[in-house]
């Protein structure tokens, strides 16, 4: 890549991102010291759990300190930079995945590989399955940040499929079709379709049947399905989590298509941790599975790191109970956003999972266009003081459509933001009905 | 990338790496419970002064167990992931860099990019210097892994410059002039030169003079230099180490040849800890820093291990005692080497710097090809017992030349491999004369 392609090129992230974190920046909300400022509802961290994490590593001292039954395991880690992974940590990565997945799923830590967050995950899949010009298709709205991961370094192009409230935005047949086609128009060769599920920023899980429209398309078109799960373990209410390779194993799906499935996954979302860079492929496909694990070499996981994760995971009963008081804390924290919304007469999709709501601000649009979008996010951001995320970032196709995290804030500090938008409503509406 | 070609691609090491690697599993040396097994000296690691870094970590309870002042960081460190790393240790770095390189340069935090290693530091800056298809220039012998590294997943070529032992293996303009022509004889648009300083595997500083040469020709060519400096704390004895920005500001360079310097450094080699991933670029170029940043996203340093390098190097004290120790051990044992393999009639390059030496063992070839190189390297993996590498893994163009790493194994185990070349030399030389 030449340095002019480079410097032009974004953060994957379109303007509104910086403007939102830029404003946030210099003015935000304290409840005490700024209770006017900006309250971010921009970031999709989950900080609902850190007293768990911080009691479990209270209660482990000698794995913080980097010791085994009292002796210092710091020379080996120091030491350790195979691109294999710590043995430890992938067995228990593995047990993790097939517990969120339901136990009737088996996976193998040889198929696993470790990566410095989901964001190397994708973008080696991403180098090991497409040539510079070949494209992946992916249904809108999509993570912003795909366009950086998967297209920068790579050379292989996006094709959006639109997706629209008409359907919940799922993923339909035809849709998938149609974003072929356009690809073709395009003379691009598809070499995949990626998803997210549960799906950033829909906060839904993808229903078998849309699973099953996406294999069938993969089989039909001989391409590559790479699903991107680093939310599966945020699934907070019915119906349960459905993973790709639990379709597959239903259908008795053979090893051609087997081979042709990709899962991301990392601790980020569901531990809380993106700090500390554990993310993961899962492949049954050999070559894909040696590739990646050379690239590894490009973004390793920190030993230290690895040492401290493995042995959180390996406490069974804590992950436990962390994981099933996580997601009781999220399904109150999303019920508390979606009522606050009700209550300012704006509905949300109904979702089961997530760290977000998409929400439908479509009736406070002066006019149906991406124009009035960005003039009500203008609005919200400066007047209501609310960093929120536009549709348009995640290349949603129908205007009015917005992203609202609840996991980065306190009760309080998300019931003022719901105290706001109420305000802002209202007159709003007033506003509205009397233009 | 194809999986085709994906699968394809080495590690960027060659055959007699991983046959050295897999013979070395199999059969390791142990002084009691495997004393005739192969010795280990293949591998460029510091573990000579693990003890002082242990005897810090016991002093330092809180810092390990993520805690300031007593209270835990464990919510901030678990939620950091901004690219620009923590502030506290890009500080910390750039006075280390500073201290290796004479007080007299002043390096700045901003102009720092964190990476999850040297390996992904110099990927990214040939991603962003050169486009597919273009080429960088690397004296020989080279790092093997440079070959996985700046070329796989960039797409861009090497250019080997033949240095050769009339000079000592020392950087010429007419070298350099030479590989420049038989580039574009190739039709290879040459972006740069990538050096190692100190050398991997010559363990040798390079010299002003040779620094003079290299600059005079990126000014000439209008080409860029990257000086992978990863050993640069390792330098146990005059002449003193000369980085490339040291001979730019005595030149009183322009911003114009600034700008085309960038340095690679990381703590892998100098402390001993490569499983725990801190990288670096430095750059005067605000463009390549932009652009390295965003890419840094793909090899994030763990939050955890961010935190812990930084506050060891706060502590001044112990790391200017620390280098001080390591290099005095690093000396005694090359020395120690060097007399034992002269005892075995076989002479070193004469080195002052790195964890290995580059042995001629020219006189024990049968004839002066890659052919008798590889035969002898068997011969020595197989009936000496150690697993050392041979010249032609690092590109030289002379056969007969070996890397042999001192740093890895204790002295004890040092002796015994010397042991067994002086065995090993008296019977071949005896072989060769009566042949």
């Amino acid at each position: 890549m030449s340095l002019r392609k480079a410097g032009q090129d974004s953060h994957g992230q379109d303007s509104s991102y910086f403007l939102g974190w830029q404003e946030y920046e210099k003015n935000p909300y304290h409840p005490i010291q700024n209770p006017m400022g900006i309250i971010q509802m921009g970031l999709a961290e989950n900080q609902l759990s850190f007293d768990l994490l911080k009691l479990w590593l209270r209660r482990n001292p000698d794995i913080v300190g980097l010791k085994k039954n009292g002796a210092s395991l710091f020379r080996e880690l120091a030491l350790f930079q195979d691109y294999h992974g710590l043995p430890a940590l992938k067995n228990e990565l593995v047990e993790f995945m097939e517990k969120t997945r339901g136990s009737e799923m088996k996976f193998a830590p040889e198929k696993l590989v470790l990566t410095a967050g989901a964001t190397p995950a994708n973008e080696i899949l991403v180098f090991c399955l497409a040539d510079p010009g070949e494209a992946f298709i992916l249904p809108t709205p999509y993570y912003p940040g795909f366009n950086r991961d998967l297209k920068w370094r790579t050379g292989v192009e996006i094709v959006p499929m639109q997706c629209s409230s008409s359907n919940g935005f799922r993923i339909t047949s035809s849709a998938l079709e149609q974003a072929y086609q356009q690809a073709q128009k395009m003379n691009l060769n598809v070499k995949g379709v990626l998803v997210t599920n549960p799906s950033n920023p829909l906060g839904i899980t993808m229903t078998r049947s849309e699973l099953n429209h996406l294999v069938d398309f993969a089989i039909h078109k001989n391409i590559h399905i790479v699903s991107d799960e680093i939310y599966s373990g945020t699934v907070f209410a019915s119906p349960k989590f459905v993973s790709i390779t639990g379709v597959l194993k239903e259908r008795n799906s053979d090893n051609n298509i087997w081979n042709r499935i990709h899962i991301v996954y990392s601790l980020s979302k569901d531990l809380g941790i993106p700090g500390f860079r554990v993310g993961m492929i899962y492949s049954n496909n050999e070559r894909v599975v040696s590739a990646a694990t050379k690239m590894s070499s490009f973004g390793l996981v920190s030993s230290q790191t690895q040492y401290l994760v493995a042995n959180l995971l390996m406490d069974k009963k804590f992950t436990s109970k962390y994981m099933e008081e996580t997601q009781r804390r999220l399904k109150r924290r999303k019920e508390m956003l979606v009522c606050g919304l009700r209550n300012a007469g704006i509905q949300c999709l109904k979702s089961n999972a997530g760290l977000f709501c998409w929400v439908d601000m479509r009736h406070l649009l002066t006019s149906a266009t991406f124009e009035a979008e960005k003039e009500l996010w203008i609005k919200i951001l400066y007047h209501v003081g609310l960093n929120i995320s536009p549709g348009s970032s995640f290349h949603c196709c129908e205007p009015g459509w917005f992203r609202l995290c609840f996991a980065n804030m306190s009760e309080d500090t998300l019931k003022v933001a719901m105290q706001r938008m109420k305000a802002f409503t209202h007159s709003t509406t007033f506003l509205l009905k009397a233009s």
